[in-house]
């Protein structure tokens, strides 16, 4: 093999792949961390929890209010309402394939679905209860959980901690395999329409796969903690910049201070993205097309055909997977009193 | 037989009688509208709607928030959140064994379920949809709703009159049958605690089944849309009626601006009321024993022991049903766009 030949078949096997990197499957497990394995009774106590609103400060917003399995794991408005109708500073990401990210939130400021969980509850704009002994004391009133706690974790189970384990294990569950992209990975040719083939390639080809790679189509498989950021927007010098006001809130930077992360982003997964508008951190984008179009400009400098644009959309429809059928939890109750007020 | 003898079997038959009124187990069906027939499909529909935050303006409230069949058809909170943080005036009735009652609404303003359900979603501070149009209009852009609903209805069947209908159907599915109680009247001796028995002999002794008989302890079966209504207070020369703020709101007037109407309320289930706190019409009594010194105050005007309340309490915990399984819905969804914004 002389040296041009050999550079040409390198460049090949790199593009293969670079290619096969960009589209993968989505597994029907992800990880699952080692202090917090799986089984069916966590599960079940997660599942109460995620759906109690006594969670919140006056019993009316859980963690299904903003991330709503009945809705694709999100609430389909811009930003959230919390407890006494506050508004949320960014739009709520889908609970949906969340247990494949390597860090969670916009900003990446959580390592783990454990940590995560552990955010809202105690965040005054969203469910508003004072303190993690406040959350404690308030459920040590409901003996159905006291006794779950227990029989899930153990004699003097009901800790804030395990309350996060609980729900992150639910949480895993919460999986979208067999996409018609995935079908299509794994040989049904006819899963994806034409238009969406075509949109397939011109996803790669204008650079889109940079980040949007790996099975979760949100990078490559990283460390748990380490976030795969992005800046966005990249280039600013465009009418989507200022007319969805991209820059007042300035991503990461909020959260490390340091001047290098300042617009940086953690890359969203587009699993299941024709169901989750409207787009971007601050949901100020209503429609799909809209935001490939929005990408395109301010990530990669392109302004695409409506032709591309329709073709790109088909494409990521077909990232619309199978949502787990849901039970709907029996949770435990109070007798003659209620633990909720008008806090 | 000579006349006193006839007196006292009258008498004798009298009281048999009254206490078969006041005690019934509870049907394991609910009266069903002859207009408003019941089918899976429709179910099905119905239980999707009142899942659905989409029938509130910004998308946060459905009737499930309020009525929530998790939490005892209920939110267990004094008086109800609606949409951007509006608190409403009275407490959420539980939507158990509503289908039984013949008024629905604290002051009976409605006469069927199926006129229940038109009004939250219209009103500014509960659900907030400006108008029936704009809720037509809105479920119009959901291709999973107008397909179900011509299914079940037929051609053009997306109405506001049949999101009603499908909504009344599934809350009559919403049934709590084999209460202790229920299974003690059908010779279940055991069912009842020796308190519970107790309980249940002074509940009719004291007098509270002038009001809370029948089937589902709100009163005699009557025809659609003729509530039972009785005045509360009816003693005001006590403690609880200022303490509790009970003159306030004038019930049953505020929709009939009639004289006679001061006052007076529809009488609630008593059905799972150990686990629908707080109690009455403005949830401002916290506990279950509280709510039975108050009732036997201002309605009896009587001082019940700590061991009467006690028993009371028993029997009434004793009334507790089984719910029925629910099922997740599965929510119909529009691509590429959210059908809610920031209204």
């Amino acid at each position: 093999m002389n040296s041009k030949k050999l550079v040409t078949a390198l460049i090949a096997s790199f593009a293969i792949a670079g290619s096969a990197q960009a589209f993968e499957p989505l597994p029907a497990q992800p990880p699952v961390p080692a202090d917090n394995p799986m089984n069916a009774a966590k599960i079940e106590l997660g599942r109460m929890l995620y759906f109690d609103p006594r969670l919140s400060v006056d019993g009316t917003v859980s963690c299904n209010s903003c991330h709503n399995v009945m809705t694709n794991g999100t609430d389909n408005r811009p930003v959230s309402v919390g407890v006494k109708g506050q508004k949320g500073g960014r739009s709520a990401p889908t609970v949906f394939n969340a247990a494949f990210l390597s860090a969670q939130f916009w900003d990446g400021r959580a390592a783990t679905l454990e940590d995560q969980a552990k955010g809202p509850i105690l965040n005054p704009i969203e469910m508003g209860m004072p303190s993690e002994a406040a959350v404690i004391e308030r459920l040590n009133k409901i003996p159905g959980y006291v006794a779950k706690f227990n029989e899930v974790f153990g004699e003097g189970g009901l800790t804030y901690d395990n309350i996060a384990k609980a729900i992150a294990a639910y949480e895993r569950t919460l999986i979208t395999p067999n996409s018609p992209f995935d079908r299509y990975l794994r040989g049904e040719e006819d899963a994806l329409s034409k238009s969406a083939k075509r949109g397939m390639k011109l996803f790669e080809k204008v650079g889109c796969t940079a980040c949007h790679n790996g099975p979760n189509f949100a990078g490559p498989e990283l460390p748990t903690g380490q976030g795969f950021f992005q800046r966005f927007p990249t280039y600013t010098d465009n009418e989507y910049v200022k007319k969805y006001d991209f820059m007042s809130d300035k991503g990461r930077y909020e959260v490390t201070k340091k001047e290098e992360d300042k617009h940086m982003w953690r890359v969203p997964t587009l699993r299941n993205v024709a169901l989750t508008a409207p787009y971007f951190h601050n949901g100020a984008v209503q429609t799909l097309d809209e935001a490939v179009r929005v990408m395109a400009k301010t990530q990669l400098n392109r302004d695409l055909s409506r032709k591309e644009v329709r073709d790109i959309v088909a494409f990521l429809e077909s990232l619309t997977g199978e949502i787990p059928p849901q039970v709907m939890p029996e949770l435990p109750q109070t007798e003659g009193m209620s633990v909720v007020g008008d806090q």
